[in-house]
């Protein structure tokens, strides 16, 4: 069954958050994703978005979505693409919807110019590494992320000078 | 010496790309930062950009800068903030040009409703380390960021559909 991929349309959002919650809990943290459809549908139907889906469709099914942003990366001096989540429904698996997906974005870059196609792996999810290992994905051991949210985001913003 | 934030400005940018080029020799990869001030010009000031620029004055000169995107999280529903570079000129080093910059960027997230500021950081940047961990910042132990790019991205995005 062939795999056809196109950009998300504001019909797609509730599929959409059903996809993000299946993968936080997959993720195990199901209690940490707390994504609405109309949270979603406003940040990707805005008029300048600065998010963006991408979705997979076999035989007029929602099949799998890709959600991502552009980045930017001082070292090469041009925009790349962030994946933020990449999901296959569990009845549409090993078709190739995910290779299909990544390959789209992949041609999105080219496109456009971008350097970089990126996305973060919980370290444990071996499906997951196994298949990124096909796609000649390079791991970027020795840097982490670091984060700061809620109180502690707070309590940074309240020692700016106002403007 | 009072520090100053304001956004970037065009007459900032050549002082912006030598920060940059410092910061990635300071990182050892001098090689890898390929930034001209052309693209650094044209990426901040198009008319919908997605890359910005905050930076710091002490005494009218530039003590230092964030180059930073949106992210968006479908975990939180929100956009947050990457950071992508943060640099303090040496000359202005001690004076609280970073916290300064980074209380900053804080207070837009804050203003704006995004819920996460983020960075990479190199495992053996302890002096970063050290100063990020009074801001309260927590590390994404456990995930890994996988990057597509050359020649590996140009092969999957020729494995793409076409439109």
């Amino acid at each position: 069954m062939p795999v056809t991929i196109r950009p998300v349309g504001p019909a797609d959002v509730p599929t959409l958050v059903r996809f993000v919650h299946e993968l936080a809990a997959y993720e195990r943290e199901p209690e940490s994703c707390l994504l609405t459809a109309d949270q979603l549908h406003d940040a990707l139907f805005t008029s300048a978005p600065a998010v963006f889906g991408t979705v997979a469709e076999i035989d007029g099914d929602l099949a799998g979505a890709a959600i991502w942003f552009r980045t930017y990366s001082t070292w090469t001096g041009v925009h790349g693409l962030h994946l933020e989540d990449l999901y296959v429904d569990p009845a549409h698996r090993r078709h190739g919807v995910a290779r299909a997906l990544l390959a789209d974005l992949a041609r999105t870059c080219v496109d456009r110019g971008w350097a970089r196609l990126e996305w973060a792996v919980l370290d444990w999810n071996t499906p997951a590494l196994d298949f990124y290992a096909t796609l000649a994905s390079e791991p970027l051991h020795g840097w982490t992320t670091h984060r700061v949210d809620g109180a502690a985001l707070a309590a940074l913003a309240e020692r700016a000078a106002p403007h």
